[in-house]
């Protein structure tokens, strides 16, 4: 993904250590000392400019979120939502997250969000898609017994891979819509990204995924 | 269902015993007999006016056809297709298959195909849906190890529940298309109806489906 480069987002970064994490390996299994108490943690994989998790953090005092992005030039936009806020129950995370078992432990997390992720569309490249079976293994690892991963695409060629391979994966799909803003599915909050592509027509999909064990 | 009265059509199936049965229990367990040979089963349940399973019946010779319907005004229109050709390896089904495991015993049937079924939109009226968790419970006693349930509908509501109730009944689902006629998948045979409705714009859904043991 290129980005567009913004002024001063690498200082701004360095200049709020409290808001945004660089060095989230050292956190692994610790996330609960680190918000001060035992709600449960949802996390965002790809984040982008952090407009969904900050209003689900608003929303939901009693969960900690983590929203984790790797591009210096996207999560400056919800570091500055995080300046102005100052949530409690939210920290972002600016690190790739190829594998999250390097800072989430074995039952760490109790839900997964994975928003308009980048689709991949070569077959060569599968095992990138954050819902292929190398990822699900991952998630499997650190999410609690009754967590569940919740995604949203405006691809159809992704989520048609995404509800095969959580199906071959052993997953339980639920609350499956084909297109969720013309659904009965209430309370969604949308992404930067949805807003501007749900608004030319395009469908988005949506279905969440639990682990049968 | 209302159904258009078609002048003849019981006397026409009255007429016709060897290429349509309408007292399919005498034949549990003894298909193989009937068709006089071992060749893989494969049945169509609401088979409408016939033109997909005799499409696939005249492809594929070394696969034995059951197609089941129970209105009279339109297996009609299939006996006619059936009276012209005289396929060796399909046969009619005139008969209400609510419980399939009346005349097909355990492991007899190697493929079931859905197509198009009753959405049965009111939620009272879930369990008459044909991928109801009930008739999931009937399919998976006659299907053999290695078989499988292919469907295609245009009902968007009817595909995201039949998503939802394969993967909770512990089914994998493969191959799915959200767009069948946009998509890769080749050798798609189409039925009346789709022929009718996909003309107009409407998506194709399509999936399979096999049991995990």
């Amino acid at each position: 993904m290129r980005t567009r480069n913004v002024k001063g987002a690498s200082e701004k970064i360095a200049d709020n250590p409290n808001l945004i994490i660089t060095d989230p390996l050292q956190y692994k299994g610790k996330w609960s000392n680190f918000f001060g108490n035992d709600n449960p943690i949802h996390i965002e994989i790809g984040m982008g400019k952090g407009q969904f998790i900050y209003q689900l953090a608003k929303r939901n005092p009693d969960i900690n979120y983590i929203g984790i992005e790797r591009f210096d030039n996207i999560i400056v936009r919800a570091l500055e939502k995080q300046i102005e806020a100052k949530l409690d129950n939210l920290v972002l995370v600016r690190f790739d997250a190829s594998d999250i078992r390097d800072f989430f432990r074995l039952n760490e997390v109790d839900g997964i969000y994975l928003n308009f992720s980048d689709p991949w569309p070569k077959a060569r490249h599968e095992k990138r898609r954050l819902t292929s079976s190398e990822f699900l293994a991952r998630y499997r690892h650190i999410l609690t017994k009754s967590g569940a991963v919740y995604m949203k695409t405006d691809n159809q060629s992704l989520f048609e891979f995404s509800l095969e391979s959580f199906s071959v994966n052993n997953w339980t799909i639920k609350n499956i819509s084909l297109d969720l803003h013309n659904s009965d599915i209430e309370g969604n909050v949308m992404t930067e990204y949805e807003e501007k592509f749900s608004t030319k027509g395009n469908r988005i999909y949506r279905l969440e995924a639990m682990m049968k064990r």
